[in-house]
């Protein structure tokens, strides 16, 4: 079985061993709990990331019991940023990260080697582990053999734990149940994170890999609830951003085993929820955390700010529902 | 708002006033429970509808906990059959159907005038309620306004109830969740079943109609569970044609409290029901039949028989799972 | 390459020797030419099908240089009327029908056997052709194999010729390059509509099928010319309803050998094509036609009719290309 | 009208004075004719890009009457190549180019910044016109508006002339006609290719931008025939690498009137171009180069290579046809 993710023996005795090394050295960390994917702060005059901003955002984030952060996922406006920007906002959120707090970041690329070598970046300048997102460009060529194989090289390489990641509302690449299944294996995977929203597919992918502790993360607050209650371990919800009390409540209600205020918790954040995201997106999200304290701010082009309307339909969903 | 369901006041006066009639008499029947959206049998030989076969298949099901039966969804081969056929159907079965049991039946058209037309037949016939699925031939017309002016008038006119049916991967129609909360008022509009698998959809739906008491089915037992646990209240099941006692006893676990034993029971059906939906689709329900001792039979064309190949890898996803 | 057609040796004894007396009898017919594929009249009190109306319509039609009509077409609303609706429309228009034109008729059901049994009422009706859509509401399972089995059982058995019929924008199915080429082979299929209006599969479709005069139509005036550039015989358009003359110089133009006026007419014919068919549908057709004084009327519900502001876009788009 | 393309006056009367100077300068240039969207070498032992086999490539494609070269297309690789790579490549193939040929570079990123900066570096390092694509990370958010700003500003600021570019097939976002139509007013955006492949779209954007001179390039060999005969000016075509002299022969077929032979030549080109885009992709471009003379090579990961069977089906698509 190992064969299968290698590409000639000869890779597979160096980077077996050290994968092999590495998850004997406990490599499968615990990654149950909620995260934000966190946003990235621009400044209004110059457009420039402002690190102060990020401080201040993320001194409220770790007053929240939150198992970590995900710096560079969708919500991040990764895309956006420069390969300078990327590495500095990694460097300068470990630099304050809570010894109890993971670090999880998006280091997926379009190219294997590329990934590979933001990962080992990423790994140097803090990353607990990296999240990676099904390249897409040419998704008529995304077979599950071609996404096998790259997450197989990406795993093999990383130094830190891989997070397999299926967005399929950005990449139009749904990463197939089979091949996480398959990819469960991998002793430097450790989970996924599926923004899809399929409930039966996260339930089936959580049942065909509990022999190897597959840790599955919802990637949306919508579905959280019934995520966790087919096995997921916890989520990276956009809404985290601006709810994070309430979506970690949202757990902690799960799990204490009280149903019926979970349920009606996870209903009422539904509506925000897809605001933040199908409906308004990240401008959306920005417009909702100064709201709440916290700084939003302008989206990068060709991302467009919200409208006067837009704004107050927004703002109409979060108060309809009691925020 | 009731102006809203009607085209012109002189419409509304007589059957608006007949919709409140019915519904004071009690037409907001409980619609709670599992139902299998019964296959429809064929001879092998003649191609006809096999009266004595479904005869056979209904003593089973009858057997078993479901709060009724439906007849005529998706999974009934509906649009391989004549008119004459479907109306003789629901007759056969509405004559041994046992009293304590719900005789839902599928009476979606095209056009809205044949739609009120068959509901008015089937209520005859013996129907407790229809199941209404959304146009879809012209579906770049199809609008929130469209439908919603639709359901409203099949609604207006109806003997009996009306269950919104939204089935996207057949028919490229979503329902939308606005035109469901916005239906859910009306007094001849009970509930919707929903197939599309969405589960933030079927929470927000449930979460926003809670006042009229409208009452959410899963449309699949893929995704029974998580669609309970967000309060819908039952599951129409291609699924529940073959393995109707499990499908059954999820919905029991969940009724009882016994979340453990009801998510593994949930996880084991969801490659099973994937195998009879997606996979293998009406063919593969009724090969899955077969081993269980109910008739299953051919499909009428354009539908194939499975081939060798597929009913063994059938019958290896339901032996996996231990069944 | 006959056993290909056919279920068993036994039908194909008895059928292909029919198909074949059929095709030795001339049933190779040249369809070349442009068609209108006529709307259907309603009253717009009684809403019934008003054959004063159509026979209005049909005077104007006759005297334009039509090959011939195309009866229940998607814009005929043929699935919004009743099976005896559909056969006195044909028999209508086929007691009025001039020698030299040809009378097409949608006759595809979702069942093979239903369609059989409308293609052999049309024929007796009148018809000289039937256009037979794919089947979709299975969509999951019409496989290349289905379609092609589906199509070959209706081939066998139809009196009168069969064309194919592709329009993947209101079934979504697209009928693949393949399953056509196989099927132009069998004798009593002449040829195939296409409305999806990928110009490289229509080219690809002649190219691959000249052995057997397979003749193409091009399923809309928006690609009529560049159709028949790459080797269409014709086309099936909705806006030859409103433009007749117009869509038919077109053709004309191209066949002269003008290319620069049949680019520019081409050209002016496509926002109004788009107007009465993505945009704004059969009520688009029907609005329009009402401007030319032929009898548009209302649209059958669910279909609604153009608003105010529709309507005035929409002849917006015809006066700015000078109609 | 100018007001429309730019964030502020203030930005407006610097950038719109450069702008219309540049095209006062004669921006207008003539892009008529065919262009391989070359491919990029790679080293089969480094995997590293290879100069000299470029070079050797080059040699090749300068004999050719191509209009030009394309870098930096889908079919360059270029989302699997570094920056550093990308503007290397510019320059090579720069510093050889002919001086009668044009060098479009793609220059499209996520970011409108990014795009800015990589087009002004594409310009110092010798390009004629930059291609720009839509971006599509966000599809959910790159509506008209957000779309039409992202062009109009990097048409604002970019040195050489912009050609906007649709591919859907890759980024799931189609360009819409009335955007590609508004920015044909802006003076630095000179064209757009369109790889979407619908001709009544060609032919209307073409038909609406007349008076400004936009022209519209073929994204593929399949219609490049119908597209010029709608008025497209030429094409950029993957399969161009291969059969540069045929795809360069189609288009001079047409230009001399010949449309017999135009036709004949392009259902033979369908196949084979189908063969290296949907089918097979970048590797079977660099595949069947190899059987004409130019290095291929391998692809970068995550892009698989052609097995046997799929080398040898495409093998079969090109012979059938006489290639």
């Amino acid at each position: 079985m190992l064969a299968k993710f290698s590409r000639s023996i000869q890779a597979l005795v160096g980077s077996r061993i050290n994968a092999l090394r590495r998850a004997s050295q406990g490599n499968r960390i615990n990654i149950s709990g909620v995260y934000p994917p966190i946003t990235t702060p621009f400044d209004a005059g110059s457009g420039r990331v402002s690190y102060e901003k990020l401080e201040h955002n993320l001194k409220r984030w770790y007053s929240l019991p939150f198992r970590g952060l995900v710096v560079h996922g969708s919500t991040g406006e990764c895309v956006l940023l420069s390969a300078d920007e990327r590495l500095e906002i990694v460097r300068r959120v470990k630099s304050s990260l809570p010894d109890d707090k993971l670090l999880i970041v998006g280091a997926g690329q379009e190219s294997t080697q590329a990934t590979i070598e933001f990962a080992t970046q990423s790994a140097k300048a803090g990353a607990s582990a990296v999240l990676v997102v099904t390249p897409c460009f040419y998704k008529g060529r995304m077979t599950a053999d071609a996404l096998e194989k790259h997450f197989a090289r990406v795993a093999d390489e990383s130094p830190v734990p891989v997070i397999l990641y299926s967005v399929p509302g950005n990449t139009g690449v749904d990463l197939p149940a089979d091949v996480a299944i398959r990819m469960s294996a991998h002793p430097n995977v450790i989970g996924m994170k599926d923004s899809g929203g399929e409930i039966a597919k996260i339930g089936y992918v959580v049942h065909k890999t509990r022999q190897y502790g597959f840790q599955v993360l919802a990637g949306s607050a919508g579905f959280l609830l019934p995520s966790l209650q087919v096995g997921a371990v916890g989520g990276v919800c956009a809404l985290a951003n601006t709810l994070g009390a309430e979506v970690c409540r949202l757990q902690e209600l799960h799990e204490k085993g009280d149903a019926k205020e979970a349920r009606n918790l996870q209903r009422r954040l539904i509506a925000p929820n897809a605001g933040v995201t199908k409906r308004f997106g990240i401008a959306g999200v920005k417009a909702s955390m100064e709201w709440f304290g916290l700084y939003g701010g302008p989206v990068r082009s060709p991302l467009l700010p919200l409208t006067e309307g837009e704004l107050s339909e927004l703002r109409k969903i979060f108060t309809e529902e009691g925020f």
